[in-house]
């Protein structure tokens, strides 16, 4: 079900190969169409929402139908395990908690004759939430994606959903309530990013668009930004997992299925210095993947995209994650925290026998809306910063002024900018002091 | 050359219309274009980089031409005036002081039963700058694109710009040397833009781009996202100018013409609520204007998309700049701070009447990489935090592992996903602590 890859005195390239196995090229049909849409509902608004939710959901939605009632969200409540809401709401508020703590604050500081510059933070206004139909739909996605928005102090989350005939996932509403989403309407694909991205007369204009998707939704994303922000591009998901002698393979094996079931594209990656505990991995993978309901994807997962890994060294192991760039990262090892400041790329990482990716994915507070497909090089987990824009604060006085104007008038001159030059001189000019 | 628009006691369409008539639809042709390009340049290397830049900019390169060396920046410095050197350093000297003040710390936190968790920052690696050709090739823009990832620890930077037979802008080479641009490259447009997302045998492949750049480098940018990070989409420029009866004419008018200069598609508005200040405004205007050597330029901007703007007060003209999201603000009042408060949308913000706008084009410190042609609602000024990822770091022990159990296995089971309620139980089940 899983091979051991033995890398010892050799390159990574067999294991980079598996990895990104994984990467098909994005078609240019699905950016053609997603083209055609967009454009289509930017010119004739609900009327081309309509349409396409018609067509390619075999939904019929009207101005009165397109928003979910809150009636429906309330009975919602009625059909959710009670202790299921209750878990949601304890969840909810972990995240929360962790989400405060990334708060930043507007600072300015002062120089001389007067100068003061600064940053001044202030939340988005409002942002659209894409939560994608089928089983896909998961109520802890969408707590990781509301909370940091709301805790950034976004006025109006809006989420969008694919209309579906047998309606949404109760549990999916019931954690859009406590995360504070504002209001829910049933779109979904590019239609429903264009909705968001250029406003129709049923859904409000969006200034940022968050959440995953299929590759419409992914390449309608990319259309539209410019005309509102974006979150990173979602890819297949990963996790490596760093592990010494001290390991126990029984855990190892469990945190690579728990990554392999999400996904025949997903890639669980074990690395280790210790052969016999390879072996173990193996064997423990085999022994507990038999009673897990998702096994027919775990192992197609893990035969085409997962391996245990054998290198000459932890020091080593390191070195493959920062190639790698991955979205969980595992450090079971003794002395955890030694090997921190040696990681470069990754997007979460766990670190000890007993930090378990998932309680990431539910509990810890931190996000798990993460960078994907080796993207920890350059994206961060999502963050309240990404429902946060900066403006720059800029203020002189006369006699600071004064000391800039003749650098300033030679570098713009310079540049061939008169009028900027002049925009200097003018104050010069000026003898009053106001 | 200016209009008098008079909103009093009117909404504020006349004006969008007026902001939002530079906006073009972006061309589809355009899009598939750059998307050819770049799946040659990823399928071909060099090779596509070679052929489409002697297509495209008649210029021949080769693996030896292709990178500019560093004979010809020591001798840029001897074409460039010695006192634009000394400005260009001292520049470089108050942005880097100012980005200073950008950088955030990694933190943590601790809570109950040993559990730390936090965010870990890391400068990116590598990270590809973009230069326009021509007249746009200001060495203030290559200061204020480096200096931030320089700031944030950036490794390498790496510079590209369109081949000219005529060569480069010798105080563009001797701005990218000063603000610390490791390589520069002889290669623009799409084919540049996807040899830097990708990387080819001459040039390397880099984290995330940023820069300027025409229309196919928007468009192929766009479409390199997720393979590389990028920038902010760049559009037309604006400047609104706050005004009461305290302003100086002079001044607003002054800056008004500096923000025309750049291009006829850039917007300046000045707004007050003193009519006779906006008689003033416009006077100033055309006595400016004749001197300047770009008055075509400005009278064709200022005529299309520029306006003096009378309102019924302030308070309603900081609506309108919120609406307009301006790319530059001036608050050309007795009291800007006052009003700072009530900025909601605006990249940069110029307090008084001395805070010039093009202090913040060379000198002042904050970047004049800003959110253009209001996107200001969503994006932020250049940030050093623009060149930094973020890791999230999860320790848990043993203890509070066991506390959050029930909890995460509920959550997973609920969501069908029993692996990952099994690797939490997993480490239940194991008696013996490590």
């Amino acid at each position: 079900m899983i091979d051991i890859i033995d890398l010892r005195g050799k390159g990574e390239q067999e294991l980079i190969n598996r990895i990104e196995g994984r990467n098909s090229t994005a078609s240019g049909d699905i950016m053609k169409t997603a083209e055609k849409i967009i454009s289509d509902v930017r010119s004739y608004g609900d009327r081309a929402v309509f349409e396409y939710s018609l067509k390619l959901d075999g939904v019929e939605l009207s101005p009165e139908s397109i928003r979910i009632p809150s009636s429906e969200i309330e009975s919602a409540y009625e059909r959710v395990n009670p202790s299921l809401i209750e878990v949601i709401r304890k969840a909810k508020k972990s995240i929360e908690d962790f989400h405060y703590e990334q708060k930043e604050k507007s600072w300015f500081s002062t120089g001389q004759d007067g100068v003061i510059l600064g940053q001044m933070y202030r939340p988005l206004e409002i942002v659209g939430l894409y939560v994608p139909g089928g089983t896909a739909a998961y109520p802890s996605s969408v707590l990781m994606n509301a909370v940091p928005a709301k805790v950034a102090g976004v006025e109006k989350i809006v989420m969008i959903t694919p209309p579906k005939v047998e309606g949404i996932n109760p549990a999916v509403l019931v954690a859009a309530n406590e995360a504070g989403v504002d209001e829910i309407y049933r779109v979904g694909g590019a239609q429903g990013v264009a909705a968001l991205a250029f406003g129709t007369s049923s859904v409000p204009k969006v200034d940022k668009i968050v959440g995953p998707g299929n590759a419409y939704v992914a390449a309608a994303k990319k259309l539209v930004y410019g005309v509102c922000d974006i979150d990173a591009i979602a890819g297949p998901s990963e996790i490596a997992v760093v592990a010494d002698n001290t390991a126990n393979a029984a855990f190892v094996a469990a945190d690579l299925l728990s990554q392999a079931e999400h996904d025949i594209l997903a890639s669980s990656i074990a690395i280790t210095d210790c052969e016999e505990l390879a072996e173990e991995i193996k064997k423990q993978v085999e022994i507990q993947a038999a009673s897990l309901p998702r096994r027919e994807i775990i192992s197609q997962s893990l035969h085409s995209y997962g391996a245990v890994v054998v290198v000459e060294s932890i020091k080593r192991a390191i070195e493959l994650v920062n190639i790698i760039a991955p979205e969980h990262l595992e450090l079971c090892v003794k002395e955890p925290f030694n090997l921190l400041g040696s990681v470069k790329n990754a997007g979460a990482i766990f670190l000890g026998h007993y930090a378990s990716e998932p309680l990431g994915d539910y509990f810890a507070g931190p996000n798990h809306v993460l960078p994907t497909n080796g993207t920890a090089r350059f994206f961060s987990p999502l963050n309240v910063a990404d429902f946060i824009k900066k403006s720059s604060v800029i203020s002189y006085t006369r006699e600071a002024l004064e000391k800039a104007a003749e650098d300033v008038i030679l570098f713009a001159e310079a540049e061939g900018l008169k009028a900027h030059a002049n925009a200097i001189r003018a104050r010069l000019a000026d003898g009053e002091r106001k």
